[in-house]
């Protein structure tokens, strides 16, 4: 209860210009998860306008095929971001894109039908099974480039090189703006698969696993402080937190996702919990946010990219 | 798969001046939940234009200390709502602010801190426990006005019309409105307590609990086409639902809830399962809303009140 | 962090012939759910066998439509609970089973195949929508004695003791245990809308939305000791609870729900919540069970009706 | 609705002899989650004794401290079992325990005094943090035996070939078995960070990360048939699920998690998704069951290890 300032509830009131920013900070005034919303986008302009902080983005969830991608490319664009964790999945969907596919929506579903068109689903969005295709190619054309990928991140960021230069991609513009892309479960992903497909066809590179571990945990060492952006939880939230052991704690943490603490999994446990482990300050500003990242992740940065 | 149409999924892109109702254009042609508010927000317009329809709001859940007061009031006030069902507590809250009371934030808690100081804790939401003295108050004064109250709706247009004019309350705008406000569940409510305590005190009055029923279902027998909106499921869905079951079946369905289907309670099954009762029509337009009503209700009624 | 024993975590150890009161012993010992159901068992027990407490069980979700009939049965029957609230919808299953009608298991759907054979869907568990039937003819039979339930309790117990003597039914059990049964949302339910019909049809009964407080109050008032078991929230849990504030505070409380604390609602509100309201005693001996009630419930009364 | 039996919902009945196996055959007949526990351990039988059929186990989830450990080494040690994939954290857990260290019960928290007390919180669970000095002595001894390691599963094996031959670890037992176990994400576990810190001194081997991926696509490609048999979704699931894609699809499938599948990621997608992809059979027998892992798992597995 320390720090509790027992302000009034106030009800939120709405008109047809209302704009985004304006709705959130009301969203701080209700309660419930409006509250959290307006807490989330007031620590995340605390934490971008801290130049002493190094800021950690963990993104799960398969967030590009969902239209979240324009928001994570323009917060990495902004600058705003020092490391970036996401998943395998997120980053084919990203490379899937930038490669001219598309997704689609479905709001009902009968899965054999769509096997029988080759769609394959991902919740209520569709993608086409031929874009694996588009991926192969890709790989098989541009496989010498990789040799020398020693490293996931290494890896990743060719990816983003060989990229034309206005891909509205992910892989892109991390490439371009020298953001250390970090993405530990590769393997399990599409990109891993065509990776196998051109280690089966005898093409060798050799990535190590334990490589890119160095950089990140360096990273939140020397940091003076440290901030935590996680969504969904997975690989990406549980690799940075890791690495956090090695800082002094993180001072500020937003965290959305809709799994529950109670089963015990890392994707679903409060940032409080890291209080435990040193991963999160005692004193430090934080939130959880149970909310769809989809709806909550353009409320919180709206106005902020 | 039937009206399947395969559009493209979007990506949201935003800007500091975006408007509310604007990200809510742009979510229906993103993924996952975000999609389902676009839909929602849609369908709502949809509804609210169709003049052959009535319209059924149900809402539990703790709305009013949420800071949820205002849409609802506003909601009332457009006259786009023909019937409103809600739960004694809603109905306590809103009478406890239209006597002059606050509720308040709380970030952390320490319940037995709150109960030594007073305080009654809905989640991060905190009231006074002394503003039950203001309900006694009220009640005690006013009691003779209830003698004549029969239906639960009675006794509550009674309430509604004791309360001043300028009061910005949800009783009162039914009373001014002249909406029908069910509460099948008031005995299990503050408002209930306040009844006890006058009862006890010897103060006969004589609700009876089916005496509502005629007016609800009388509505939904005689509409053209008939619309809901669902905000945490509860007595209120369940008692509109079946309602319905005398109707030709709802023609437009939104819900908003973050409780489980697989559990099997009426508050989490999703609204295509009223479509085995009759509840639904086979071609209604409905969405399901899995997120914080605090979170939803803002996003999808922006731009109609 | 008081009363932290810090024992040692052990690992479940299975057999074939295991039996599941020493799988509940086990769990106790393990983390996360299974600790919790080990812990609702124990508790349980200590319930149980105080003399002093009066216990209070409130069970909301469609329990008897998935096979719990027998469990809440066995438990009346046991003589270990004072006090049973329940929902309309439980109460119109046990009535449709007692009248000779049954439920169907579905392990997919079709709600609109459904609706044209006649089937009502609750999850994956069915019902004949002709089951209204009977339940119309035992009202309409049995209408004349009504006429003096005054309460809904007096009015429950008059089904219950029109029901045949060896009917397997909570509605007969809580008559010939003399149990007070309360169902404070009676209104909303199959019964419900039976006594409409026969209102509707001109023969009036009067029963009284308020006149069940005062037992259940009284109880709550008069009790040394008190004991709490929630299934799903609902009205059954919050008119135990509010009626627990004119108690000391329950000492045992369990509470089985997949309802999420966040969203505000008393149905997932931690019983730690109530600590702050007076309706739990700060060392009380309670547990949240966040699990499915048909899984938990035989788990954890297993050995103990 | 096709082979849609409509067999009657029985009522479980309980006594105190009830051995575990029994009442999951009973769950079988009730509805909700009950029924899908009964199906998840009939589906097991038919998977396992379907002699065609290769099994794919994924677990997720820090099932080691929460006391599971001994279903899972019981499962793999029955030969049930022919690919096991799991995280970092449960084989970092699995080894912190094989070396003598232990996990303890908490039932609520204060995590800034365990962090005073070197205690780190998994849920209700604890550790100590010097069991990580444990691990680091591990490593720092065999440093060397792990040179020739280059695959991730190589690098585990020897961790099991390590450990002595009594211990009752997931790691031996998969060792002593020769199932072949994946952890794509081996990286991002206590084990990862040991092995940073022995490479940060200088020490030097060389862990591929896409090496795995041709064993278990290749078991996907030559099997017969195939079951699977996922806990918490994660990177096991995932890494099984794209391997599957190289299958005929699974014939058998139980999942056991309480994510949810609005939000869209692999961890809460439903098994019916798969069908799309081809990871699943259209006429596959398979169940979601949306429980906690540590209810579920003992209740589905017993009397089959």
């Amino acid at each position: 209860m320390k720090n509790e300032s027992f302000e009034k509830v106030e009800s939120l009131k709405m008109n047809k210009d209302l704009k985004v920013t304006d709705l959130v900070k009301q969203m701080k005034k209700a309660g419930f998860g409006a509250r959290k919303i307006g807490k989330a986008a007031e620590i995340a302009d605390e934490m971008f306008s801290d130049k002493d902080c190094k800021r950690f983005l963990g993104i799960a969830g398969a967030m590009v095929p969902a239209g979240m991608k324009q928001i994570i490319i323009d917060l990495l664009n902004s600058e705003k971001i020092n490391i970036f964790v996401t998943t395998g999945a997120n980053l084919t969907h990203d490379l899937i894109e930038a490669l001219g596919n598309e997704h689609y929506h479905c709001d009902s579903w009968n899965d054999e039908e769509f096997h029988k068109k080759n769609y394959d689903r991902i919740y209520n969005v569709l993608m086409k099974n031929k874009v694996y295709e588009n991926l192969e190619d890709f790989f098989t054309k541009n496989w010498d480039e990789f040799k020398n990928s020693n490293s996931i991140k290494d890896f990743l960021k060719k990816i983003g090189e060989l990229l034309p230069k206005n891909s509205n991609s992910i892989l892109r513009v991390c490439y371009e703006k020298n953001i250390p892309l970090f993405c530990p479960g590769i393997a399990d992903s599409g990109i891993g698969l065509m990776v196998w497909g051109r280690l089966a066809a005898g093409k060798k590179i050799s990535v190590d696993v334990f490589a890119d571990m160095n950089d990140i945990i360096d990273t939140a060492w020397t940091s003076k402080k440290s901030g935590v952006i996680y969504v969904g939880g997975g690989l990406p939230k549980n690799f940075i937190q890791q690495s956090l052991q090695f800082s002094k704690g993180a001072d500020y943490g937003i965290q959305i996702t809709t799994d529950r603490a109670e089963s015990g999994g890392s994707s679903g446990a409060p940032l409080e919990e890291g209080k435990s482990w040193g991963k999160l300050k005692p004193d430090a500003k934080f939130v959880d946010v149970p909310c769809d990242a989809t709806i909550a992740l353009p409320l919180i940065f709206c106005g902020k990219i």
